[in-house]
Order: C-alpha cells, then structure tokens, then sequence
C-alpha cells in the first residue's frame, strides 16, 4: 500500500490486525497469479494499481464522496440498477464476496452448505475486513437466489443498511409489473434517504456515465474474439471485477486506454498467448474479485479463456439504457432491459442457452467450461440443460462446481487440462 | 397387497420388479415403525389400509376417475390450490418424492447436492416406480425453491406434463397481485385442459370439500394438545400426508371417527404415553410420505411430537376458504388464504415465527425441533432467526438438518436424547 490507511481502517471499525493479514495473502496471490503472466498489455498497469489500493484509495474516495453529500451505496447483483443510483447521487460499488474469510464466524449465522459469495459476504462483514460494507449507508439486495434471499434477513440484523428489491421468478408479463414496481420503489427509497429527487436530466446523466462503462466492456470483450487472443481472460476477468468498484468515468477512460493498445495488437496479430491455443467460454455464477481460480486454472493449463456469460462478465454490460424522454420511460427502460438480463434465477431461462451458443459463436470460443459455486442451486441444475444445449451446438462442455478454496484445485487442473486436450484432438482431427 | 396390480402398473409403465422390492421394503419399515407402536387408536386401522394400498386401490380409483372424464392432478406444494382443481373436475394428489429411490439415475439430472425430495420425484419417475406421476395427465409445480424452480424444467422434460405457477418471493402489494393473477391463469390452464367452465356453485362446493377435510385435521391438530397425547406424532403425521393422496370426503370422514375416538380418549385421560412425556413440536420442511425418521427418532427416543408447522402439517391445514359470491373473489380468497401459509420461501418471513411460538404454546410444547432437509436452503437459514425466536420465547431448540438415509440416524438419535433429557430435566428443576 502506497500509504498508510489504518488510521481510516480502525475508524470503519475493521480488524486491523486480520486486515493486515488479507492484504498480505492478496498480494501474493496476486504476484503469483497476475503479475506473473506473459506479454500481458501495459495498460493492465492501471488495474493492478487499482486491485493494490482497493482497500486504501478507493475507501478514501468513497468516504469523501460520501462527506460531499453522496448516498454510498453497496450492491450485490447486476439486476439493482447503477443509473438510478446515480441520477439519485449515490455511489454504486459491489461489497467484499470473492475470498475465504471470516468463514467459522458465518456458519454461526448461515448453515454450512451455503454457497462461498454468500459465506464470504457475511465472513467479511463479521471477521471486520470489508471497508466497503462499513463505509456503505445503504446495502441493496435481491431475491435472486434462495441463500441471498434468507442470508439479506440476517444480513440486515447484524448490519441495519439491507433493502431488498424483490425479482420475479418468470419473465411474465406479471413479474416485470413487479420488477418496474421495484425500481420505483427503489427510486422512492433512494429519495427518502438522500432528501433528492430524480430528473430526466440527472437520469439521462447517469444512464451515459453506465452506457459508456458498459460500451467500454463491450469494446473489451469483442476484441476478445481475436486469435490470438490480445489479452488473458485473468486480465479481461479483472477488469470486469473492477467495473463494479470504481469510479465508472474513470474506469471507462481506463477501459478505452486499454482497448487502445490491444486494437494495436490485434492489427500486429500479437496476442498473450500462440495463435491456437484453445479457446474457452466461461458461463455461470459470479466470480467476485480475488475469485481468479477458475480462470488460473484453464490459463496454466493451455487454454485461453476468451469470455464469461455471467454477470461478472456479458450480462453486466450487454444491454444499454437508452432512448427514453421521461422518467417513468426511463424506469420501464430500465426494467426492461435488466429483463434482457437470463439469470438462471429466472424459469425458464432457455435465453441463457442461446446466449452461451452466440457468444461461442461470436468468441470462436471452442468449448464451454461450466463454473457454479458449491451450493449455487440455480446454476448447478441449470448446467445439465446447458450442456445439452452446447453439445447439440457441436461443442465441448465441462461442467465444474466447485469453492473459494485450493483444495480442489489439482484435480480440478486434471480435469481441465483433459478437456484442453480433447479440444487440442479435435482440432487436430 | 390384496390383489395383483401388476398388470395395472405394467400398463403405467411402472418397473415391476423394483416396484416389487420397493413395496417389499416399504411393508417392512410400515411393520417396524407404525405397527409396533402401542395404544394405537383403533381408527388407525383406515389409515394403515390407505398406506397398504397407496399403489394399488388408490390407483385403481384414479384410473376409474379419468375413465370418468376427471383430470388427474399431482402436485408438490400447498400453495397450489385444492378447490380450484376440484372445481374443474380435477382430482389433486400428490407425488412419489418421500424415499431415497432412483437416486443415481437422478442424479445424471440434476446435481448430488439436492434436497432428497427434489431428488426423490426426479428418482421415482426415473425408477419407474411412482405409479402417481404415470397416472396424472398434469404436474403443477412452483417457484417455491431454486432446487424445485429449475428441477422441474428437467422434470418437464422428462414428463411433458408440467405447468409451473409463479410464486412471489416477497408478499407485497404486487406480489399478491401476481399471485392471484396466477390462480387465474391457473384456472384457465386447467379449462382449457378439461374443457370445462368454473362456476360458482362449483367452487362452493369444491371449498366446502376441501375445507371440511382442513377442519378435520384442525379438529386433529388441537386434540394432540391434551397431555397425555391421545395420538402419536407418528400417527398424526401419516393421516397429514395422507391428506395429500386420499379421497377427500371419504378421508375427511375417516379423520373425524379418529377424533371421536382421541375425544374419547381425552375425556378419559388415556394417551399413547404417559402424562408428563416431554411434548416436541417440529418445525421446518415438508415430511413426504414414506418419511417419518424424525418423528420416529423423537418417538423411539422418550419424547412425543404434538404438532407440526409444516406443509405436511398445520400450514396445510389452518386457513379456511370462506365467505366469497363470485368466482373472481373466491380467487381473490384462495389468493389470500395461501398468502397466509408462512413458507421460508418468502422473505421477509417473519410471521412464521409467529406461528411456531403461537402453536408451541397452543399445543404445550416443550422444545422445538427444528426440521431442514439437508440443502434446503430457505428452511436451512431460516432456522437460525427461528432459533432466536424460540429461545427468546424461553423454550429449547434443536436444529436438524438430514435426508431420507438412515445412516445419520445414530447420531441424530444421541442429539435428540440428549435434548429430550434436557428438557426433563428443566421440568425437573
């Protein structure tokens, strides 16, 4: 850490001792598995410095934004729209979820059988190491899955700042009623705390700041479809992460910079890894940053992941909010568009099939590798539709569920190495 | 089994021989754990009859019904309403799903780390040996869990027959709304299957039906109140999850000349153990017939089970439909009566709590232990929030979480006599 923040840290109320210890294993995870990749793009600089200072720099941003008056809101889900929280001057950022923490201290609270985002979320908050969770006046949660739903009601206990937008089952014409409804009522809840009130031009405002980000993403992801591949899907991950961290002017700038040099080398045919090495989608549950082992794992054992149909990934940045005149259209807008969103929350979900199927396509992805935390229902059962689906469209699938832990990561690398070489063999063949 | 079926199943589909040895072992559990029990009422008699031929003479009549022009129904759930399938010449009952059956094939399906009753359904239709799920021409389901959400897309799959209701996750204005929208939607699906019309009068006396029948098991229900307990919990849960499979105005009959006799019972001061026997109300996920390892561990291990708030219990039974003279608000009542059923599903879900308390006192319970399927996550979390409710309350709580196995029973056996023995002991002191 460039400066020292335990100052700010013990006045969030975190473990500074604990915290010390988590920052110490996150760089080195870090070094080991990001600073170490080949030809990686020096616009990556950027990101690094970011993941370095994510609890310093940004806390510090955060808490004096939230001295100027901003509502510091903190998110779990890509449904919870960021433009409305915007337009209603907050600030929208994710809370720690994607690391083994504090997790003896959340089984007293959630049963162990609960997925590791979840324990995670409520280990950070309860081991006193997520400076987001103390620096946030407002949690936002959802109904999207069965262990959020009943983890936010013990969440909200034990942190007082939970709200929960509730997100239909179906994609009926009922459930988006309900959804818009909720948007609303978020907006009114938005006001009640902030003491403002939304405009179309505070709206449309927001709705370009997230536009950008999101186009930004999408810039990103479309070059990934280049072979060789211009950046590693660790570094196309991170970004991604980071996308729900940041302050999102900046990180588009940052974004663009990057897409800058890697448009340069897809012109040069320069790539972070041999034209053909194999490449992989990867679809299901979130990866929440430090969660890099999925990736880490295909990426030392000779793939190259080349896209995330997840929200951590497409699902966060496909769709824009746009041409809208009045508020209320900008709220319909805004439903409609997060309904575009196929979270295997929802039933059916035949959608995510097909965009699983596009963007293979699209990413001349070669095989789809399935990813679903331990417990992760949604995706763990929608996985065995998922698979017949992109084997029916001619492509390789492996279904992986698994934890934050490293305990499972040999076999894990057996498995995917296996898979990388039948790919390899197809090729070949 | 007093007749041969076996041309009837072989006609249904059914596996014969698994069918044979599935009977076979069911018999057996029936003669250990049902008719070794002392002091049984001798009203049991119907009941034990009704399990004997749950795959034969239940059978046999729901074929006669469909010869007749009825539409068989299976179900899974409370929240799908009785009356309105009634109403349009339905006969509703429910599913195979209470026994580890067809497990390995389930599990090629939907993932290991599945409630056994999910497993169960998706496990005895892949068997062949649910001769319900071969006799209905209909399988309602619901989004009551993500386990149950997206297993019955597989499900549907499998058997091309399963229409799914939208349950809301949160009982809001909208969600009720969308709920009774649902009912609605319900009651078209199944005109448009019968090609018949609901009616008033129909309703009416399909309500008058289906609550005589809740009345009869609420008259059930409050005698278990008396000390000493006129009827086994063991008992009183089978004649509740035979609720679910037995004609209802033959059951409702059968329930109330059981009463007459507990009633007598009562008066007498004789029960089917002694006064003072320390009184378990359980609480937590529905108890599929054939499964009865809890009450029987409670049983077997000096304690009695006075009440269950559960589906297959006192959430199925409590709430009447009345007071309606239009078939649009008798919706709307069905709408609110199920609104009523305090299921881990919602959130927040507080007024289960409530319940629990309200019915430990009610019932004179002196602990409460508390049921959860091994990976049923709503009920799973939902118990610690119970826990503090209850001790609050000033009463003892046991959590346990199993499945359908018996090879935890040893252990769960020790954890309930240990709390049982707790208990006297604070009556003791």
């Amino acid at each position: 850490m460039a400066e020292d923040y335990r100052e700010m840290w013990s006045s969030l109320g975190l473990n500074l001792e604990g915290h010390a210890g988590l920052l110490a294993v996150l760089s080195d995870a870090y070094q080991n598995i990001y600073l170490s990749q080949k030809e990686r793009p020096a616009a990556m600089q950027y990101f690094d410095f970011v993941v370095s200072e994510v609890h310093g720099l940004r806390i510090v941003e955060l808490l004096k934004e939230k001295t100027a008056g901003k509502l510091i809101v903190g998110t779990f889900c890509v449904y919870v729209p960021e433009e409305l929280i915007l337009a209603l001057d907050g600030v929208s950022n994710g809370l720690c979820a994607g690391a083994d923490v504090g997790t003896e201290e959340a089984e007293k609270f959630i049963p162990r059988n609960t997925c590791a985002l979840i324990k995670g979320f409520m280990g950070f908050k309860l081991a006193g190491l997520c400076p987001y969770v103390e620096s946030a006046d407002l949690i936002i949660g959802e109904t999207t899955c069965d262990g959020k739903k009943k983890a936010y009601e013990i969440f909200d206990e034990i942190t007082k700042k939970v709200y929960v937008m509730e997100l239909p089952n179906k994609k009926s014409d009922d459930g988006k009623l309900l959804w818009k409804n909720e948007i609303k009522r978020l907006a009114d809840k938005l006001s009640d705390v902030t003491g403002k009130t939304i405009t179309l031009d505070k709206l449309k405002e927001a709705s370009r700041v997230v536009n950008a980000k999101r186009q930004a993403l999408k810039r990103l992801s479309d070059l990934r479809a280049y072979d060789p591949a211009p950046i590693s899907g660790l570094d196309a991950l991170l970004v991604n992460q980071i996308s729900f961290y940041d302050d999102p002017v900046r990180f588009t700038a940052k974004v663009n910079e990057l897409c800058d040099e890697l448009d340069e080398r897809t012109k040069q045919g320069k790539g972070v890894a041999p034209k053909g090495t194999p490449r992989i989608l990867v679809s299901g549950s979130p990866m929440a940053i430090p969660n890099w082992k999925l990736h880490w794992i295909i990426e030392s054992s000779g793939g190259i992941v080349v896209g995330e149909e997840a929200c951590v990934g497409e699902r966060n940045f496909r769709d824009l909010l746009e041409n809208f005149s009045t508020v209320d259209e900008g709220i319909q807008k805004m439903a409609d568009r997060s309904m575009g969103i196929n979270c295997a929350c929802f039933t059916p979900n035949d959608d995510r099939l097909t965009d699983i199927n596009s963007m293979s396509q699209k990413l001349h992805s070669q095989g789809v590798v399935h990813y679903a935390l331990q417990f992760c229902t949604p995706y763990l059962v929608e996985a065995f539709r998922a698979k017949n689906s992109v084997e029916s469209a001619g492509l390789p699938f492996l279904r992986i569920e698994t934890d934050y832990s490293l305990e499972d990561a040999g076999q894990l690398k057996t498995r995917v190495e296996a898979f990388i070489e039948m790919i390899k063999d197809e090729k070949r063949s």
